[in-house]
């Protein structure tokens, strides 16, 4: 039953191009402690391009910014869905996860939302190109948004 | 004189072009997070090109590889450099960093290996491209051994 819905899920993660590394055993203790440095790592520089956008516009670098975007856009198109086996639904060893077992039981909903982030952060890295600040704030509010919804929906307060 | 060592180090890790935000404060304890979260999410992807391209050729799938290493160089990219001031250089709070002395006392040497390093793994998303399994394979072989001389010159066993 577990790997029937596992295969669900990975086809889901597939289609939404998340992908999966098929040749890399890595352990459901793992899997949650590499996820969590993704995001932690995605949340760095979203906090970047905040900072040099939303609080202080005369910060703004262009070079700076357009790298914070680039880094989330390659940790976003890196095939996460690999990271969250049914397995790693719970904390495993020393790993702690707040994601919901709601996140594991609706594969089309997660598969929507991943497909939004994946478009969001890549616009934002492209529009990140252009140097036109107000168009990267603009971006950026909707890639936060993309973040949020999956947050609000699959991840514990 | 801890603030006169900053600038020398913060100006080597610019001239080698990883950069800082300067727009945007980050205590010592998530500068120590984010760094490692961002180690961690690259040896994910390190360890995907590792099976994909050594230890299970046959598995070798030229997306897969190409995204892991397109992650790896938009973390390796995004200016981590900001992530290492000197009131970082031991644990605080909850976050342990092996980070060794020597980091802060050889801004020499910490930029020309971190030169190498982007050099590297730059490389190898643009060799991942081509989809030749032997190159990626070689190129890889280079960034690996990037990734150990800083571990074996800056990094607590």
């Amino acid at each position: 039953m577990k790997r029937a819905f596992s295969v669900v899920l990975t086809t889901g993660l597939l289609l939404s191009g998340i992908g999966l590394a098929s040749a890399q055993a890595v352990s459901p203790e793992d899997q949650i402690k590499f996820r969590k440095a993704g995001y932690s790592f995605m949340s760095w520089n979203m906090g970047k391009i905040k900072a040099m956008t939303v609080d202080n516009p005369a910060s703004y670098n262009r070079d700076q910014v357009l790298a914070a975007a680039r880094a989330i856009a390659g940790v976003a198109n890196s095939g996460m869905g690999a990271l969250f086996s049914p397995a790693s639904a719970r904390d495993v060893g020393s790993e702690r996860t707040r994601v919901l077992p709601e996140f594991f039981q609706q594969p089309d909903e997660v598969r929507r939302l991943a497909t939004n982030f994946n478009r969001e952060v890549n616009e934002l890295a492209r529009v990140a190109e252009t140097g036109d600040v107000n168009a990267i704030r603009a971006q950026f509010g909707r890639a936060g948004e993309s973040c949020k919804a999956c947050h609000d929906k699959f991840r514990a307060k």
